[in-house]
């Protein structure tokens, strides 16, 4: 579909995208835009990329420019891109917030060339080695602000995502953001205030590691995600993260609270309140 | 290795430690035991058991009696289980407290014949159809108050869990009891109160079910367990759990702050600090 794409940021997300577009025979060529050399010289050798350039010549050879580093730096490296971005062109995010991207785009005058996207995918690790086959299948894609886009552009994201294996679901860029809070950036919050509490609490790193199960592992596992890729979501998404956080503190506070006044019906409540997720999740 | 157990409840870890043993020949003969009779014509017809009978029938014609069922039921039970017991007879448990059983067989005249056992590996269903294949390989199974047990006796059980692809790990009652708390208790309740934040913040259940990834799935897994099951463990070990709740709270409230006051470098830090049980779990 396309001859060329960059992937801006040669990691996680960019690389499992990469290598999905050339599995399927989607892109010819992949061109890698990355500040750090170990990282370049590691998506060439694992096959991500094709060639690695500068920002500006590689947005120049390309068809789609896809940029998936952290939200933060996502903003100006999106300015230089749309900067020297032509009609011919797509450029679409992957990032995991939406509205300060939005915001920072609004009057741009090549506004309708930028497609943003949410595929809700992605696992603890990060880095090209982290990068895999199969990603994104039977999740949900978010495009953000579909209506400020050119409708080709959008056809072809969404055909991209969708040959993947991911259901689209539109939404402005602020109701994204909230549901993003809700649904992702909390558990993110958990995970890691669980993983604090546990060395915090169980001094012997050895019983940890000797006992630790599935449970732990799961509802741990995302303690593991990368501050640098997270710490700009949480400062982007501020306010939305901390309403659902203060939600989360109240609601344990409620189990806290059963247990000292040893009240076991309501905690049995709560935890049957809680079970109505499978029927959610199925 | 026996030629007949009886397994007490029908459900998730009897039902697959059923499935491991006969799978390796480790018995010949399976008696159910249950109050429930469609969980028994269910554990019938899947093989996990060849009979059932009424408890005091089936422990009389066993070698091994192998008690999952509530930890609050298992007091009882396993007093009437004891009270018929032989010298050529074990009897083990795999409840998930251990301090409360283990006081109330402290003084019984055949107590050397009990292993008290917590196989740590579980799954967020329960039921006889939530028995699997293939259970508790690679993780731990906590033995306590070995001292108390017949060496014999002790030494057969951990010649069982160890075909089984466990590790063994000895605790007194009360340690375990702690350390399950911080390891395993606490990810329960967390996921529990986790998915009641999402169903009171997120009105939308379509949006859940729509968006909902990895992350938010592995975080929110152990709120599909049964209360029947966890609110006993709760309870019996309710001081540890109150413990360890308290400090998950205290480790969420500094996120808290952290995003009020914008201290975005302390908020790193306490990500930095969560990354280290990447380290201990490998």
């Amino acid at each position: 579909m396309f001859d060329t794409m960059t992937i801006v940021g040669v990691g996680l997300i960019s690389g499992s995208f990469s290598l999905a577009l050339k599995e399927r025979g989607l892109v010819r060529h992949v061109i890698g835009v990355s500040r750090t050399a170990a990282s370049i010289g590691k998506a060439l050798e694992l096959g991500l990329i094709d060639e690695a350039l500068p920002l500006d010549a590689a947005v120049d050879k390309s068809d789609l420019v896809y940029v998936a580093i952290p939200v933060d730096a996502t903003v100006p490296v999106m300015q230089q891109i749309m900067d020297r971005v032509t009609a011919r062109q797509i450029v679409a995010d992957a990032g995991s917030t939406k509205h300060v991207l939005c915001e920072s785009l609004a009057g741009h005058p090549m506004r309708s060339r930028f497609v943003a996207t949410h595929p809700m995918w992605g696992t603890e690790y990060s880095g090209p080695e982290a990068a895999v086959r199969g990603a994104f299948a039977g999740r949900a894609c978010v495009i953000c602000e579909k209506e400020k886009s050119d409708a080709g552009a959008v056809a072809i994201m969404e055909g991209i995502y969708k040959q993947l294996g991911m259901h689209i679901v539109y939404m402005d860029a602020h109701s994204h953001d909230m549901h993003a809070a809700y649904i992702s950036h909390i558990s993110h919050i958990t995970s890691f205030a669980l993983a604090n509490t546990v060395l915090e609490k169980e001094k012997e790193e050895n019983t940890i590691f000797e006992l630790a199960g599935g449970g732990f592992e799961s509802t741990v596992r995302l303690a593991k995600s990368n501050p640098a890729m997270w710490l700009p979501i949480f400062k982007q998404n501020r306010d939305h993260v901390l309403d659902v956080l203060n939600e989360h503190i109240a609601q344990l506070r409620k189990f806290k609270s059963c247990l000292e006044k040893e009240n076991y019906d309501y905690l049995r409540e709560l935890m049957e309140h809680a079970n109505e997720i499978s029927r959610i999740l199925k």
